[in-house]
């Protein structure tokens, strides 16, 4: 791998980082009261939205090979499934995921090799990577990278208005 | 520049495209007058959101080194100054810019090699540049995909609920 290919990922690297630190920024600033608000009327509670990433981001550690899920039992409530509009966890709780889950995250992508970002996710098989090689695990970063930006602008909604 | 690097490329903009087309598709899933509401009560319109996501593609020519924007008579209304709930443009004329914009830059992105996409953009000096060489074209468009994302998910709550 060349300086080039290095700096690719960094820039890649950096954009997650920098959404997930953002994310952050949102959540911490929001009240418990006002994470179980609906993002707008009808619209998904803030607090589905953190357990929908958190459960997404964990997703990511077996579909890129990297281990298991912390928490798989976040997939049924906030993927598999509508917000309910019922607590199935507390806010505290859901902190405490989404904190765990990006650390954990954080801490298998930082020991990837550029070599390792260009290879298969486990949900390709071999054959059709050799044919769809864009199919890697960079991909996949890119991709949550943009569904954690389109739920950040909705979590945004929750902030109070300053005007 | 060899394979890979070109394929990293080749990820990066596909993810872009995407975003551009679901974007695109949700705009022209609504109606004018879905267009002209809040995206969320008290918060922009659909019709400001757009504007803004076109006067920041557009403003991508220039800060990539790409040519003129087309429409920089978009930024005051839709950059430097929040949601009017006004109307300084027609949903039909934003509408059109939008395409204009989208297709612009498409064609100027297509026309990049891979060694251009990691040159410099214009709002960095050389100097810089040569202690910070993350801060390339790569890197604006990552930023620019998820700042589409980002309002693309607000956009999204103009929809009809469909439950």
């Amino acid at each position: 791998m060349n300086d080039q290919q290095n700096l690719m990922i960094k820039v890649v690297l950096d954009n997650w980082y920098s959404s997930v630190k953002r994310s952050d920024a949102i959540f911490n600033s929001l009240t418990d009261e006002q994470l179980l608000q609906e993002a707008a009327p009808g619209r998904n509670r803030g607090a589905y939205l953190m357990g929908h990433l958190t459960a997404v981001h964990d997703a990511m550690l077996p579909l890129l090979g990297l281990g298991e899920s912390l928490h798989p039992e976040l997939l049924e409530p906030y993927v598999k499934n509508a917000d309910s509009k019922t607590d199935n966890h507390t806010p505290q709780q859901l902190r405490q995921f989404w904190s765990e889950v990006n650390e954990a995250v954080a801490s298998k992508f930082n020991a990837l090799t550029t070599d390792e970002w260009l290879q298969k996710h486990t949900s390709v098989s071999a054959e059709d990577f050799a044919k769809e090689p864009h199919r890697n695990r960079l991909n996949v970063l890119l991709s949550r990278f943009g569904h954690l930006e389109y739920h950040r602008g909705q979590v945004a909604f929750l902030k109070e208005k300053t005007d």
